[in-house]
């Protein structure tokens, strides 16, 4: 790879990603419009020879064919990424991921650069019945409108890898920890005990199991399948995940210890922190490791690693406390 | 049902339903833009009290609220059905199925609707590997713009029923045939002879095999599905038509012998008719005859069918001689 672009570059796991790009030697262009985005997630990127911000949105059509033109790859990682409200704006989802992803598609029909990487989620599993979920599980229906828009990006992806012969390797992931990361369970309880240390509200009962992946690991995944399916035509489909499970209250005992905190917990109750999230994600990584790849982190050590980002980079939520 | 809305109602098979819908005694509101939809389809319906035909576009939303006030159900038939062509328009599928189906659910919410049949499609399994295909298949690959478009508006339909309620039953359709039928295989075949009864050019090899299901049939199970689960919120998946298959060259067969013809048959080869097309789509549909339904007419019966209705019906076709 010479050229690449990273769509949603300057957000949490878009600019690990590019900065991992950079240092195996590619140019990267970021656009983002520093939404979700932080400048400083690419202030170091920003310096060197080539790298560029196109600040901007994605569904600008001009813009994506700007930024695409010469690449060899567009690494497709801007989403909306407010799993949780999606109710509250029920066509968010589909304006900032599915037509985004469209415009995407194009942009690079236009400008003839045939690869891409997308950033999917394990939510389009829905409420799985198999565990850990492969990824040629029981076709789900599906319960979020979040999982239901990346589900119809998947679609437009492998549609256009058999249409126009783009090669496309398609990343599912579950929820990602590690430096930069900004929005999510552990996000929310770090800056709610920094606030009040005496007490701690907690979505559900608790209970939901979650996996996570520490944010180098992701991005070292993403590399491996990407070699892996360089000039491949035809869509790759790859769950990425740790194959252990943390349940809420056990990260929350990570992060009190952390902390040195002994809140009191109030559980909301229900088996769901909220309509459409999934009592468990476990995904089946068989597919991946098989191409050589391996977690490093335990999500313990990924939690630690996130809590140690927070302390050293105040900027990152004390504005939002 | 009193009152029920039917996008795409004055369309082959909106226009099939919506007659049978007033029969069993609903007032029925059509909404169509009379593009591939005909007037002559819904002529008889309009004279019956109550029925209506709102002549527009379902991504208005305005015409949309108007229409479904009042109504107990939303039949959602309206799409882009030329499937064959998505790849030369590729955004159209996009916006005629994925948004256009994403405004029928918020002016439903609007308009306090909450139950709604989709009319999906055995395209979305892509290309299969299980057959007869059930509705539970192994996750599929999406080949096709169409199947893309569709299985996104499915997860958009399942997502709303998951998250506001909805009662929602999503019919997956093989190919359907009968009467009114204007596209597809023996609408191309039947007009090409009636051109030149001497030669007939068949996309592919003439060996895709496809299952076919009689437009009434197609309607008896909608209606059978749609009176099982009234108020029960929740997305209802069901595969609908026949256990049987018939070849390419087997229908031409059928349409030929109806004709009195004997053409020469030319195929352009290859085992697919068009790229995304599925070489064998054959569906399972325990799950729909579970609830008492079976098909009255065989594959054979139904082309049959639909040749007497052209037969009698030349303005259907003759202008697009």
């Amino acid at each position: 790879m010479t050229r690449v672009c990273v769509t949603g570059g300057a957000g949490f796991i878009g600019s690990n990603l590019a900065d991992r790009l950079q240092a195996e030697g590619a140019e990267v262009v970021v656009v983002d419009n520093i939404s979700t985005g932080r400048r400083e997630f690419v202030s170091d990127l920003l310096k060197r020879p080539g790298c560029i911000l196109m600040e901007g949105d994605v569904l600008d059509q001009d813009l994506l064919k700007r930024a695409f033109t010469g690449c060899d790859w567009v690494f497709h990682l801007q989403a909306n990424a407010d799993v949780r409200y999606g109710l509250d704006h029920p066509t968010l989802d589909l304006e900032q991921n599915t037509v985004a992803t469209s415009r995407v598609l194009e942009a690079m029909r236009a400008t003839g650069v045939r690869q891409i990487v997308f950033a999917s989620t394990g939510s389009i599993y829905g409420e799985p019945i198999v565990f850990p979920t492969p990824e040629d599980a029981p076709f789900p229906v599906q319960t979020s409108l979040y999982g239901a828009s990346k589900l119809a990006c998947e679609g437009l992806v492998s549609a256009y890898a058999t249409g126009y012969d783009f090669t496309a390797v398609i990343c599912r992931f579950v929820s990602i920890l590690g430096e930069r990361y900004t929005h999510g369970h552990v996000f929310d309880f770090y800056r709610a005990l920094k606030r009040d240390p005496t007490h701690l509200k907690v979505l559900g009962d608790g209970r939901q199991e979650k996996s996570y992946l520490y944010v180098q690991d992701c991005v070292s995944a993403i590399l491996t399948a990407t070699s892996f399916h360089e000039n491949e035509p035809g869509a790759h489909v790859y769950n990425l995940g740790t194959e252990e499970t943390v349940v809420v209250d056990d990260s929350i005992g990570v992060i009190t210890d952390y902390l040195k905190a002994s809140p009191t917990v109030e559980h909301t109750g229900g088996d769901l922190g909220w309509v459409g999230d999934s009592p468990l994600i476990l995904l089946d990584t068989a597919r991946i490791q098989a191409l050589g790849w391996k977690p490093q982190l335990s999500i313990r050590d990924a939690i630690l690693r996130t809590l140690d980002w927070f302390e050293a980079n105040e900027y990152a939520w004390r504005n939002q406390l």
